[in-house]
């Protein structure tokens, strides 16, 4: 009986092959989608531009009047210009975004890193232009709510 | 000429799902040695019964009297019991844990979770017995430090 070698080994080797890339791609997406903390809802107000989420994690009370909430902005969106009477602190939990206090260069920001916006310093943050960003904002509420302002324009955003 | 199939495709299948279960690894490992917060040194004052880890993330000053730093306890370790006089908010960040105040029931916490201590009601937190826990700890330091009190027991600890 005459066998021909590549019709045997060729389905075996194929079939183990994307076997592992299903493997492959199972934990990538697994990877993907547990963030650690929900996305929670596309933000709706316009104090930001592009697509932001929020999930709120803890509220403001009077005994304690610290909020906590989670924001993912995807790449290229950010908030407008704004400021913290009582300041804010800002987790990154995930991507890579920007942070920049009027009249100081942009900052980039990595996973793990912690920044805290003084009060009353007129500041934006938000995504890279390429990757998204995650970040846990961490806000005193006991001297008022956030300032608005101007939006941050392309060329502030995409400036070093 | 004769072939003995055996011979020929085992190889070639053994090798496949050989780089494959080195793949699955690589991952694994990747995803276990990249944590959101780095975990800091060994604490090694008493206020804690096995191993625990904090990585400060920011310094609370006159301007913004807010602490917030990271802490990994190994599976069974957990702090003291103890008082916030400013409260605390706590997020979970990675693995299973556990939180009580007193007299309450212990309440078990998993990746995501937020919850907030209310000012001066004594109360403990810690990993589970079979889990580490990561959490991050937003501490108002405004009122004074935190107060210490005694060890939580094996008994405590287990009771459900």
């Amino acid at each position: 009986m005459k066998l021909n070698v590549v019709q045997f080994v060729l389905p075996f080797f194929l079939f183990a092959l994307a076997a592992c890339d299903n493997k492959k791609e199972m934990n990538s997406t697994k990877n993907e989608t547990e963030p650690v903390f929900p996305q929670g809802e596309i933000i709706t107000n316009d104090n930001f531009t592009g697509m932001a989420y929020l999930q709120p994690l803890i509220a403001a009370d009077s005994l304690n009047p610290i909020a906590v909430g989670n924001v993912t902005f995807e790449p290229g969106a950010r908030s407008k210009w704004h400021t913290h009477p009582a300041g804010q602190i800002l987790l990154v939990i995930d991507g890579i975004g920007y942070y920049q206090e009027k009249g100081q260069p942009r900052k980039i920001l990595h996973k793990g890193d912690a920044i805290k916006c003084p009060p009353n310093i007129p500041h934006w943050h938000g995504a890279s232009a390429e990757s998204s960003f995650v970040q846990v904002a961490i806000t005193g509420r006991e001297k008022g709510e956030t300032v608005w302002m101007q939006p941050v324009t392309d060329e502030e955003y995409y400036s070093k």
